[in-house]
């Protein structure tokens, strides 16, 4: 059977020469970068230079790089890191945003008096601006806004939502999870003060991201000990997802440029296949200013779940939404809060696209979707009513 | 020249058992667990194994194991977690703690208004069991204690003092970095109420941890999100990584029975050749009560560093303390809190035996490290008043 993976946005294969860049640190050369002999040497220019990697990514310093182990370490090192060095205040983010970033924020309320204010996003899922700015108060510390979304894709105007919490003299945390590697980054032109990323979702390991810091923030660590990564995050340096990281980092932004128009490409084929053969099926997210590999569909009279199940039998991986929750909650929260009701949350199918996907995936998914959407609308109590 | 690793107290080569059970997780295998299509399904079964391996290896069940980014994360989750499940209160910890206790503990004491009462050792490094036991108050929730020290490798008695503490209605942890893998552990004889072990100090991968959590006992935890681990850690498990710290355990379990008296019997050859050959060494630590593997020294006149770098020279890899501190202050504070003076805690050498160590790495070093001293000493300023 045909098996083709449209789950990207939950996971990537490491590239095979992710791979090999890190063998040799789980093999011969596992010392620990903080010991002066020649293995601890080793190790610490093999970190040493993944972080020049990471930051050359980026648009950053070295001395701005902070590697964890992973987003969600990322974002909360940057949530609730740059929280404690302020008495209680007020903080901003968005309907939309990942767990990692929602329940870091809802920790700050419970146990630490923060207040939030979580602003609205419109049909398309970004951020209104009239209620963001209108969200500001004097004592608002920080903002958390994502910089794409990882059910719908769609992508927010970081840079004008940094220049105003900046006016405002807010710090302002993107977490950019689902965009580095997939989009142009630069932190100086986003002007964003802390910016979050996970190598699982570029091609690299999982259990290691970065956040980048941008010089004269201050962060107070979430993890406590050695004080490795200048203080911010202590314990032995993962070295060989370390080395992993800045080589995937490196080999995305290498091929970004053809890499994202041919995803566009494919991207766009998909949707309006689907959009033309099955009817009663909504694109979620923003049309144009979307990732590039992201396939968001509410299918009308179906659930999510059994959607993906069937395409499972059929050999192709997707998603109801956001693997990034264990919970059962699962993505509905970002589709309703871009005021589609529970039945359209539940009815998504979330396709993403990636550097192995080419014209005949899309051609075989176009092939069998029509079916599987038809038998199980015939099955459905959903559709009794239509 | 021959090569020696006496550094397995900073971190061990994985096992290439280890590194062939991860590859495959690496590759094809790359699922996301928390997606319910093959591969998602395929890496959950993955990581569901790997927990049962975990949980056989200390005694626990599946449920109560954590699986986090490291030792250090285990260290913060159990002291800072359980500490946000109560108002601020009264701590316990040592005064040879390793940075990751000792730092969150700070933490707490600095941005959440604890009081932690720090209990002496002795000159063996054995913590003083009248001045723990006088330390406990109506207030206090929490003792951090460790097994194993990590500089000078004596053992605490875990069992004596978890029950002290639970007779006082206190929590216990212990940071079981340096000792799982290395001693038999068996959470339910030691009844410890939390455990932090790290996958890189026992053969296993760097950037994975666990933490054994009993029943029963509360978390809040310190990163944010998805929900997985139980709700106590979340983030996309770290599949490979989680799969070589199960994997390692296994094996670390089986071999324990034949590598721990191996090691006890070239440790102890280590240690009475030097003290027979070198003048003026004297072994820090407790004489028996102490890591199999574990040779901790002070050499008078002359520099730990300085130590270091000539045996680096001559092929050795060694220690002259932690290296699980980045920060300059080092092991110093646990020879200090021992007794000894400063220049006794810089005139420190550890060498930390392991799996791969025989006995010509014995004689090779029993041959070459008279005359590294004598030669280090004659050019000692250190020496001048000898």
């Amino acid at each position: 059977m045909r098996e083709i993976y449209f789950d990207h946005a939950a996971t990537t294969p490491p590239d095979e020469r992710v791979v090999e860049a890190m063998l040799p640190y789980l093999r011969g050369d596992f010392g620990n970068p903080s010991e002066p002999h020649r293995l601890g040497r080793r190790a610490n220019r093999a970190v040493a230079a993944a972080r020049a990697q990471t930051a050359a990514a980026l648009g950053a310093e070295e001395d701005e790089i902070v590697f964890t182990g992973g987003g969600s370490e990322a974002d909360s090192l940057a949530i609730v890191g740059h929280a404690e060095t302020h008495a209680a205040g007020h903080l901003i983010t968005s309907a939309v945003e990942h767990p990692a970033v929602a329940e870091a924020v809802r920790f700050l309320e419970r146990y630490r008096g923060w207040e939030p204010i979580v602003v609205p996003v419109d049909r398309d899922g970004v951020v209104d601006l009239d209620a963001y700015t209108g969200a500001f108060r004097p004592d608002t510390r920080l903002v958390s806004v994502m910089l794409a979304n990882n059910v719908v894709g769609t992508l927010q105007p970081i840079a004008e939502l940094a220049r105003i919490a900046h006016e405002h003299g807010a710090v302002f945390h993107t977490d950019a999870v689902q965009a580095v590697g997939s989009l142009e980054i630069d932190v100086r032109r986003l002007d964003v003060d802390l910016l979050s990323l996970s190598g699982h979702k570029l091609y690299g390991p999982k259990g290691v991201g970065a956040l980048y810091v941008r010089r004269g923030i201050e962060l107070v660590p979430v993890i406590h000990g050695g004080g490795q990564e200048h203080g911010l995050r202590s314990g032995t340096e993962n070295v060989p997802s370390i080395v992993g990281l800045g080589k995937a980092l490196e080999l995305a932004v290498d091929a970004l440029p053809t890499a994202g128009p041919r995803l566009e490409a494919l991207r766009d084929r998909l949707i309006e296949g689907v959009l033309s053969s099955v009817p009663e099926v909504e694109l979620l997210g923003h049309r144009r200013q979307r990732l590039p590999g992201n396939v968001c569909l509410s299918v009308r009279g179906v659930e999510g779940e059994a959607l993906v199940l069937r395409l499972d039998e059929l050999g192709i991986s997707a998603s109801s939404g956001s693997a990034c929750s264990a919970r059962s909650e699962g993505p509905g929260g970002v589709i309703v809060a871009m005021g589609r009701d529970k039945v359209s949350a539940r009815g998504s199918l979330r396709l993403t696209l990636g550097r192995a996907t080419d014209d005949a995936d899309v051609d075989y998914f176009l092939e069998v979707f029509p079916g599987v959407v038809e038998r199980l609308r015939a099955m459905s109590p959903l559709m009794a009513g239509a």
